[in-house]
């Protein structure tokens, strides 16, 4: 297609390992990765293929879309997608548009959102970039690093399992998330976007980079746990440079799914180390705070990302449950969301929580 | 422009009048046509024309599109549109299509939904043809004789006042109603909208025709009683060849905002010779049925207009109050709402009454 872009082919393994990574960066959010991965699965199966291509190779000019899926992922699970949504909704922007998606990016580096760009850029034979807009899941629109270097999220399109579409266009990225996330609700919870539509020059300025082989890194570190006998929760923390911050029982779950979001909060009682204590995980889709005895511990930008606590398996917001042994890991945020204004977008005050942001390194630290 | 079609330049009055029979026909709904009708007024003075073309001279090739405001009329008194809305939503629709409209229609004869259209063609200078989609107001995008010939309502368009715009393809119209609504209720409860892109041809068989000669024909016969000294209201039933259903002064108004209607109801107390009855009128933008004293008087399709007593000047919804004293009047919708396929899709039961659609004739002429 182009020359000098240098493209890695992604095995059948390769995919395995990055929705494994893409559920620990996904910090229980995206959605469950599983039915993206068979998708993507499926389509390498019939001879398709995912190619994946280094930032650094993307032509200034090249016309770059994220697709992903919207919505609360418990309504997903139930609403199984028959892979063919996504690639409407990319074909209705380029038919917008008059002109095709040169490559396929994941929005975020979380769940489903990993994996269904890969079975939409199989599916329509598009390379895909490694990296995305976040270096983790987050649950609104403009909760990603191309809003904070201004790149609009319209022209963007939807659409859902029975053949409605939209496209949007909007005075800036809080309304695409506003009108977004309400045609999602209509939409019965889930809705097929593709969003984001920019130049590669503007890809390279403003995402984050390599995520989907740190994915596939994190998934592979793991799976060479199993088989080596390692323990997988050090193996775990050594590939995302993460820190311990809790282990115990889920005591008590409550969810409720509003405004298209899954929001809800989990508690925890503390096991070895960590008894006596109490850990409570807050989530609007993803995992936001960490709260040990009323103590913040780790909250957005950075990552909590809950695991079983033997094979630390992660574990997401929807899949959690009454009596699950579990650990919690905060793992440090892309630098990209550390500064002011980016906190203004994802910090814990814009989610509700009166707190100042404290890098999770020095939290967990401290507390440790 | 085409040769064949004869066109009617409207004159200032006209506009006048229309915008006047337009309330009567609007039956409550619509919005108050006052600020389209200035715009229209302002685009005459400014030197445009406003065309009206009969339908029976549209060419069958023709492109014809639906303008409108969308929303609940209250939010539309205190949202006053620029006049560009619309305007922007059609050249949005244009765009997506790659082509011009011919003709622009209105998608009901009522209220401000009867003079923005004109506005809209007039700055655009595209003629419109005298016809429109009910003969009368209604809550609902698929309430449209159009819906009844299997006319499609999307592609269509959506904008708002702050430069978001929408564009929707949904399977049926019921789907367009829903999206389109909730995204209404996002953009701060009014959208502008252009609407059901159709052939000439297909307009000419689904259309109710010559609705706005009929709403000027309407508001002149007002004007004159006024001018003569006959009563106004025996020239309005003449000219509505509609039925008095009662007079009496309004006691009692409720009414919310939901979901992106007015909804409400007023009741009256009976005066002259409908002392010691009560009429009540239960609305959702427009009069949706009258009921004397626990008895089904009329009901939609039939118009239900309430207007000032002794002037005959109709009254919309959101204008209804306390101790007006006011006339009721029935008038029979056009027949194409009659047959058992359209009352499904606009008879009293699809609003929640469980009643059978009796024609007001019928009942009117029973009950007096």
């Amino acid at each position: 297609m182009f020359s000098g872009v240098s493209i890695t082919e992604l095995s059948k393994q390769d995919v395995e390992d990055l929705a494994l990574g893409a559920t620990v960066l996904g910090t229980g959010g995206g959605g469950d990765p599983y039915i993206g991965k068979l998708m993507a699965l499926q389509a390498l199966e019939r001879g398709r293929k995912i190619e994946l291509v280094p930032p650094e190779d993307v032509e200034d000019d090249a016309f770059v879309v994220a697709v992903a899926g919207m919505g609360a992922p418990v309504v997903m699970i139930e609403k199984l997608p028959s892979g063919k949504e996504a690639a409407e909704s990319l074909k209705s922007l380029e038919k917008y548009f008059g002109r095709k998606a040169d490559y396929i990016i994941c929005i975020e580096a979380g769940g489903m959102n990993s994996t269904i760009p890969l079975a939409t850029a199989a599916e329509l034979g598009r390379p895909v970039i490694d990296g995305d807009g976040m270096g983790r899941a987050f649950p609104e629109l403009q909760m990603v690093t191309f809003h904070l270097y201004g790149v609009s999220a319209t022209p963007m399109s939807m659409a859902d399992e029975k053949g409605n579409s939209v496209i949007l266009d909007t005075i800036d990225n809080f309304w695409a998330e506003r009108v977004a996330r309400a045609i999602t609700v209509k939409f019965g919870g889930v809705a097929w976007i593709s969003i984001y539509p920019m130049s590669g020059k503007q890809f390279k300025q403003a995402a984050v980079r390599n995520s989907l082989t740190k994915e596939i890194m994190i998934g592979r570190e793991l799976r060479d746990a199993k088989k080596s006998g390692r323990n997988p929760l050090d193996a775990l923390l050594d590939a995302t440079k993460g820190f311990l911050l809790f282990k115990g029982k889920i005591v008590d779950v409550v969810r409720r799914a509003t405004g298209g979001f899954a929001r809800g909060e989990a508690t925890i009682e503390g096991l070895d180390e960590f008894r006596g204590s109490k850990l409570v995980v807050k989530f609007q889709n993803e995992n936001l705070i960490a709260i040990k005895d009323g103590e913040v511990l780790a909250s957005v930008p950075d990552l909590i990302t809950i695991v079983e606590k033997d094979s630390a398996k992660p574990i997401t917001t929807e899949r959690l449950k009454y009596g699950l042994r579990v650990a919690v890991l905060g793992i440090p945020c892309d630098p990209k969301w550390r500064t002011g204004e980016a906190l203004k977008v994802v910090g814990p005050k814009y989610f509700g929580y009166d707190v100042e942001y404290t890098p999770v390194e020095i939290a967990a630290r401290r507390s440790g």
